[in-house]
């Protein structure tokens, strides 16, 4: 087992890397400290791991319940996560219940935010068993549910007590939810670190194929790099924003299908072809490290080539951007490989990556 | 004007306490930083100060809009909510609009919810109108919705930027709404301060007529000591528990006779004769003092006897109430006038309290 800290002073945290941990009774112990648990699950992982959950938690001696939400981004929004606060009324939840997050990142994110809330705040637990949840969402305390205008667009800064990541569940994943979760293992590598962006590249075909090996090593290297990034500036006053390199395209597209048509890590994956488009554009990156790039997200089996939603469609949902600021968008580009950089840029380039990128 | 400092290390805040500062454009000058502002107020509140306010905001030269809400507490639930949060978007608000919440507790409880959720946290502004707002809502960050089986169940501790309290505003208050105000300040006296408490005792008839330099004079003193406790244990660890005296009582009232029903205030204020009971039952109180507390909650003009829900039905809902842990409720009680004790009670002296209290 490897283990990441997070260094988020009195909200700091560990994140337990390796397979087999969701069977490891001493993982949890240290992180519960009332008398009851609830596991929030989804339709699609209960079946698969929650009776193993309950299992490894049986010997803490603690009140255990399951809430099971339906499964996918098109339910991440508030009348799912009243469920959760239903459940946990119902089963007379206090402020010590720790709620434990079994499965990927929309589950995450929406306990996550339930824990924020319910009487304005319980401990909560990750278990994150996806590759998506295991190296993005699990780290940096984001959680939140979607509005039908915007995406993420309620939820709060919430930090778990501790995010436990078996390796071995991925195994079970769907190669597209794989190749989603291999979006954001290149995103950290690009905007942070060029050496690990050279391992991806050696390894993406060994990644893609579920090797164990390499994919703790990337899950443990997305982690640090992101704890790293998260420690430095917990709320995105700055430095944090990188994180969202190809997301403002990959948001875009998001909205624009509708949520949950594109896996969020498929946007993201061709976000960041159109990224790195535009920093070509912008004379920060040269052509041949814009190749690569391509390269490796198709290697991903990710999507490179936007879905056509129109020039003013794609202008109008990048405003909303949560990065925006007094109506102006402002990117992540990359300023070479393993460096970003925040700026505005003219809408005319915006436009030119838009129809150089888009499926016509 | 008088201002007091709610400490709270990068989170502190001022509370701007005077008559008139409703049109005091430099008392709002400082905390506005985006380029726009959102109000939140709601039918009652909007024709009588909404328009003062913007004439108020408007040499500040940013994009200012208004959102309307129902008024009342039957309407603090997650669907008022989320009329904040589509005006928000409609509005194109970012991350750096400051909400202003103009209105009693309710509109800034739901106000400074919304603002802790969109786009995971922007600033925000309390602008009560109520005397109840003005020495209770407005200190101490807490925000949320109630939930069909608990009151302010949804929530967050979030800190305003500032807080206005024009006292000028109080004069528009209905005289049960003043009374319910009332309650919280005499709650006040009460758990911290035995001199505060006589001179409650000494001006209630100048509160409840209205008197201006009586009431600020109480906010005042309110807002000094729930700061102090506030500052101490901001979320809510131990000490400031005690700010909860009377509401375990009336929150199980509230919820008993479905929320609206009585006034918050009403509510707690006849909680505090329950807890002052139930205090002289557990040999922390003597009689002549209980009696003292009864004859100012009844020159306040709140409710002294509890409405007939069935000791079973009380007995329920108080085992909900946040403060339960582990099924077992806790009580705040006075130990003597001006000093609370958090404490776990025997079963048969709360049902002898009840069946004392209770209307039949």
């Amino acid at each position: 087992m490897i283990t990441v800290n997070v260094d988020l002073g009195d909200r700091a945290y560990p994140i337990h890397i390796g397979p087999g941990l969701i069977d490891n009774t001493a993982c949890f112990a240290p992180h519960i400290v009332g008398s009851s648990i609830a596991i929030v699950t989804n339709t699609t992982v209960e079946p698969l791991y929650a009776e193993r959950l309950r299992l490894a938690l049986a010997p803490l001696g603690k009140k255990i319940s399951t809430v099971v939400l339906p499964d996918g981004e098109s339910y991440k929004h508030w009348e799912t996560l009243n469920l959760i606060f239903d459940h946990l009324l119902l089963e007379r939840a206090d402020r010590k219940t720790t709620l434990i997050a079994l499965g990927g990142g929309v589950v995450g994110d929406m306990t996550g935010f339930a824990a924020a809330c319910y009487m304005r705040g319980v401990p909560f637990i990750q278990v994150p068993t996806t590759l998506l949840s295991q190296v993005d969402s699990s780290v940096g305390g984001k959680t939140g549910i979607n509005h039908p205008h915007g995406k993420n667009m309620i939820g709060a800064f919430y930090q778990p007590q501790a995010v436990i990541a078996d390796t071995s569940t991925l195994r079970s994943l769907p190669p597209r939810e794989l190749a989603a979760g291999l979006a954001e293992v290149i995103k950290t590598g690009l905007i942070a670190d060029a050496d690990f962006f050279d391992w991806i590249e050696a390894h993406i075909d060994a990644l893609y194929g579920c090797d164990e090996a390499a994919l703790i090593h990337a899950v443990r290297a997305s982690c640090e790099i992101k704890a790293r990034v998260v420690a430095t500036d917990e709320r995105e006053g700055g430095l944090r924003a990188i994180l969202n390199f190809g997301h403002t395209f990959g948001h875009a597209i998001e909205a624009g299908l509708g949520y949950g048509e594109w896996l969020h890590g498929e946007a993201v994956g061709c976000g960041m072809v159109m990224a790195a488009d535009l920093s070509v554009r912008e004379g920060l990156l040269d052509g041949p490290a814009r190749e690569r790039i391509t390269r490796v997200i198709e290697a991903a089996h990710l999507p490179l080539q936007a879905p056509d939603l129109g020039e003013a469609r794609y202008i109008d949902l990048m405003s909303v951007d949560k990065k925006a600021e007094a109506g102006a968008v402002k990117f992540i580009l990359l300023d070479g490989l393993g460096r970003a950089k925040i700026t505005g840029v003219a809408d005319a380039q915006v436009r030119a990556t838009l129809a150089a990128s888009t499926r016509h």
